[in-house]
């Protein structure tokens, strides 16, 4: 349950799914068929629970479309912004029913032998069953027709991108207030998880806390380890808040008595901010999505870490923690005003420390929108 | 993030990714390609996130296991069961190379043009990458191979089960003793999970408080409404602990001052403990799963409420919240000892209430062993 997205007015669901169906005949398909996950919401506000039993929109590009539901799941079908809206017909099936044969049915006649396209994050049980079923048609992707539409956020999504990251910065400036030496780094993941729920998250759906040596891995799974004086932290959170993501990252440096800070990593954390902040810089409607990429990279290889910087450089946010606009090398696709996607460089040594700063940002007219305001320099506290 | 299965020994990974390739070979499978999601778990011990990045388990029939990981995906793929046991290979992609030629270069020469099986929940993102990649190949199901394999529970899975299903009690038991009259649905979901979580499951993946009318939806979503006196409360709530869900409804009645409950509401909740109460008493190896659901369906039918219980008696139970064996008219597929599943019949009176009683249950050489222990009586309750 990704929860609602009460902020956003039901009428702007039927201007969604206007531009998709549009987008949907430009490609030349005959139909979106949309499972449960983020493009469903993105369509219809609709955050149905992932279950073996169908859910799928029948999108066609001529003839109205159809919710396809369990039947006991037609009441929290009726009551999302597209069901209370009427801007899809309801068909609800029941437990012995097949659910294909009411896709089917939703089908404009003479619809079938053409081409459709699946929300990307479909199960394979219902990819197969729909090519089985649709045996003359092909299938594309639906990130084909709507990612650069999801991809551009309006002025409500923004805000709630705002809110989102202005509340994971609140839990960011906590911890590193907090007590950090003796505790595990599960310890500090779940007081993260609650602080993200108690800023107002419906879901806290990551809390990387990675001490030590286990900073040096992007994605590393909080342990049992015990942070100590000496250790880097990366800290990387974040959640869902009605419907919107928040995703941010800062680093900290556990002094504990000591009031000393590795010079290396020092050095390090000191191109790693020139990175982020130079990519930040390079962002304006026109540039390429790889451009910000390199515009970090650039800096940490010429300062020679540039093995070291070991993923790309961001990812595009909104009712997803990753979807598009992807920034990394090979994506010369323009940033327009109202993208949303994160800028995040990283510096990692095996077996010794890492470090990452991640904002989110925005695209506007005049440059980067950071919705993170907490402080991008290294956090160095004593832990205690 | 589901958490490890930390009391699963990693040879019994062995033996699941050795039994799983000769089913695979029965079925004429060149190999299985697994996904992130509980088929990698089962396999591996591998809790993966779901990722737009492809994380695949590669496991021929014939050669070597290989684990396709995202470059940054490394270490915790190595930190798994399967990973720490060396029981794959692991081929870590950089961010800028096509993943599906890894998964092709896994492959053993000459099985490109054989029968691949997938597993349920990939993403269609990657089935028709594999499918434009592997394009003479044809495609089918995991859980052709591994769903019976899965459905049968060890006695360290049925511990883990046992211990879920305890820790739900507890919570069902608590919000059934405290205070109801006054506070939302949400409110009180909002303790479920809380407590879910104290009571050590590492997700509480849902937490359904259906009060007055909003009882008769079965997957109602809790709202803002608040809960008064005269109120019936269907209690449905479950998460993850320790990889293993738990899942249980209790229906509440809500009496404030007035210490009356309706009557109507009680003769049908008589017929539903009736109703539960058989076809947990029919449970037994070599009993086809629709008898389950016909036991239950049998004497609510007959009291004239079958109507008014719309879904199928219940679901397998596992590493899943929703996994076979279903219990459900048309599955003649027959019990088996260590079959983990739940009897969770119910009566809806839409418009006005409803109610459930949901045990997990195991199927023992004499009968089912229930997971749920709570009184499976109506919980008549002041509420304040």
């Amino acid at each position: 349950m990704s929860g609602g997205t009460a902020a956003i007015p039901a009428s702007r669901f039927a201007e969604r799914m206007d531009a998709a169906r549009e987008a949907t005949r430009d490609r030349g398909a005959a139909a979106l068929l949309i499972g449960v996950g983020p493009q469903l919401r993105w369509l219809t506000g609709y955050a149905a629970m992932p279950l073996e039993r169908l859910t799928l929109l029948v999108l066609p590009v001529d003839g109205p479309p159809t919710l396809v539901v369990p039947r006991l799941e037609r009441a929290p079908a009726l009551a999302s912004p597209a069901g209370q809206a009427g801007l899809a017909g309801i068909a609800a099936w029941d437990e012995t029913d097949d659910p294909i044969g009411h896709v089917a049915a939703a089908l404009p006649a003479g619809a079938a032998p053409g081409r459709f396209l699946l929300s990307d994050q479909l199960w394979a049980t219902f990819t197969l069953r729909l090519q089985a079923r649709l045996s003359e048609a092909t299938f594309g992707l639906a990130t084909e027709a709507i990612a650069e539409l999801r991809a551009v956020k309006d002025a409500d999504e923004i805000e709630l991108l705002r809110q989102a990251g202005t509340a994971a910065d609140r839990v960011v400036e906590a911890i590193a207030a907090g007590r950090l030496v003796g505790r595990s780094e599960a310890e500090v993941a779940h007081e993260v998880r609650d602080r993200l729920i108690n800023e107002g998250h419906d879901e806290a759906a990551f809390a990387i806390v990675a001490s030590g040596p286990n900073s040096a891995s992007p994605h590393h799974e909080p342990s049992d380890r015990r942070i100590a004086a000496g250790d880097a932290i990366v800290l990387d959170i974040g959640g869902v808040r009605q419907g919107y993501c928040s995703d941010t990252t800062r680093t900290l440096w556990v002094t504990g008595e000591s009031d000393t800070v590795d010079l290396d990593f020092l050095a390090r954390y000191a191109v790693l901010q020139r990175a982020q902040a130079a990519a930040s810089a390079a962002v304006r409607p026109g540039v390429a999505c790889e451009a910000i990429d390199a515009a970090a990279r650039a800096i940490i290889t010429k300062a020679g870490y540039g093995e070291r910087f070991i993923h790309r450089t961001g990812h595009g946010i909104g009712l997803e923690v990753h979807e598009d606009p992807y920034i990394v090398a090979g994506n010369v696709q323009p940033l327009r005003v109202g993208h949303a996607f994160s800028i995040e460089p990283g510096i990692y040594v095996e077996g010794r420390d890492g470090a990452r700063i991640e904002d989110i940002v925005v695209c506007g007219e005049d440059g980067a929108d950071a919705m993170n305001r907490s402080s991008r320099d290294l956090y160095v506290v004593r832990g205690r």
